[in-house]
């Protein structure tokens, strides 16, 4: 019973938490909304939706925040999402990998976007720190979904491979997270010094104030979701917690078969089966290795 | 014998990584070095170590990076050097701490030294994305260190504080690290866009080059750091894996006084030493919650 209070407890920590990401998350789209159609010259939301890939000057930032940070600050955490436990999870990582996609597609929109914007106006491409970290990030973006599609989602990998693959595979998920977010800043202190000429950047105008703030925000947003997505005991539970109560030996069906695609957590469900002292200690390192280890 | 030789395996990775961190904080120090005294008016070395409180004019991407990210970066994986694992956890605890006082002191100085800058040249302060930032993670810096040293070095807090203390700790401590190394990218790219003026930063000059192969290193080398800080198996081992061989109820002697001065690895040693099948559930949770938490 106490045990079962402390999760309720946990639980609504959880939710209090994910309430407060979302809300840092939403003032941050609205600033951004602000920005782009107040500040700069407004594009009508129609536009911004239908011809996000025309070269339209304020546009970028306005995509490559909600393609590059927010898609994937959704597809990092909903593992955790206690709700979500429920469902299989090969469903969970079709999410996951569906959310990616479509923040590479949005991303890779952005930065054609970007390219036609500067060719257009005779700009250089490819000049500065923050493209030069923007196509780094894109790039290993790209090699994270490529490589995670094929070996988690994909039923060909060896449970073994994806035991060793996994912290991989979420240190560098959370770190081009982050790196993105640092691209956004720097993305953002670019714009502010180009654009604000007339009151200037250094006279703190109000536009200036503002975009500072949605900086600000975004830094608290990616800390709330390497926070969440770092806390071991929000972690979705193994699905041996479940399974190990059966007969052992117990033919496997159902969702057995979407478990084997699962990733190095669910690696020493056999190991379970034998139920014994040596299979407890090597899940205790597994897990250890492939999940507890993981940022 | 097996596990014999995974170790040194291990170790003999973390030597390689450990190798190219300080490699390519080398090359990024080298790097800095160049834009100051090569392309931004030549201080001498001498100045630079004696004067860098003076308010010249490239003075400060000096001093942060070296202050904000190379120092800390020491401090954050030295708890994770195996041949510091001889010495006394507290002699250890008194490096790291060492290590973030001279860092702070260090960034202190360079924003002072960014002030003068401003004022000397009627440039407004704290205007751009870049100070508040900045601003924010120093506050955030000495807030750590503050209760770092409350908590973790002064032996009043209870064991069960330090246990709930302690994933907090080196998640914000990695946090404002990564936060830190954003900051400098802003900085960086502030001062391409300020200074190349003729040729400007558009058009590619060699400076432009180097210093955003400056910028991509200082993101490789907030990667590695992170990768190092946040694997499990990297980590000083726990104390009691010695004590727990001497006889029960032993009396505490020597690096006893000390060890009661640790993290919460340690919080759980008294319960070891009932050395029940309870107490080793509950060094496990302790262990989940203190330790392998962490990012």
């Amino acid at each position: 019973a106490a045990l079962g209070a402390l999760k309720m407890e946990d639980y609504g920590r959880f939710l209090v938490l994910l309430a407060s990401t979302l809300l840092v998350g939403f003032v941050s789209v609205i600033l951004s909304l602000v920005w782009v159609f107040h500040y700069r010259e407004g594009l009508s939301f129609f536009l911004c939706i239908f011809y996000f890939f025309s070269s339209e000057t304020q546009f970028f930032p306005c995509v490559t925040e909600k393609g590059c940070c927010l898609k994937p600050s959704v597809a990092i955490i909903v593992y955790r999402l206690p709700w979500t436990w429920k469902c299989s999870k090969l469903l969970m990582k079709f999410i996951h990998a569906g959310l990616n996609t479509i923040a590479m597609i949005l991303a890779i929109v952005a930065m054609v976007a970007a390219f036609d914007y500067h060719n257009a106006d005779n700009i250089p491409n490819m000049y500065s720190l923050h493209s030069w970290i923007g196509l780094t990030a894109l790039i290993f973006y790209s090699l994270q979904l490529v490589l995670g599609f094929a070996v988690f989602l994909l039923p060909f990998a060896p449970v073994y491979l994806r035991a060793v693959l996994m912290p991989i595979h979420v240190y560098s998920g959370l770190t081009i997270f982050a790196t993105v977010i640092a691209t956004a800043l720097m993305g953002i202190t670019e714009k502010l010094l180009f654009s604000l000429r007339n009151p200037s950047y250094s006279t703190s105008p109000p536009e200036a104030t503002l975009v500072n703030c949605l900086g600000l925000l975004l830094v608290v947003f990616g800390s709330l979701i390497l926070w969440m997505a770092s806390r071991p005991h929000w972690k979705r539970p193994l699905e041996e917690n479940t399974k190990v109560l059966r007969p052992i030996g117990g033919t496997p069906e159902g969702t057995e078969v979407e478990s084997t695609m699962t990733n190095s957590g669910n690696a020493d469900k056999s190991d379970l089966r034998a139920n014994t002292e040596a299979a407890r200690k090597q899940n205790l390192k597994f897990d250890e290795a492939g999940q507890r280890s993981t940022m």
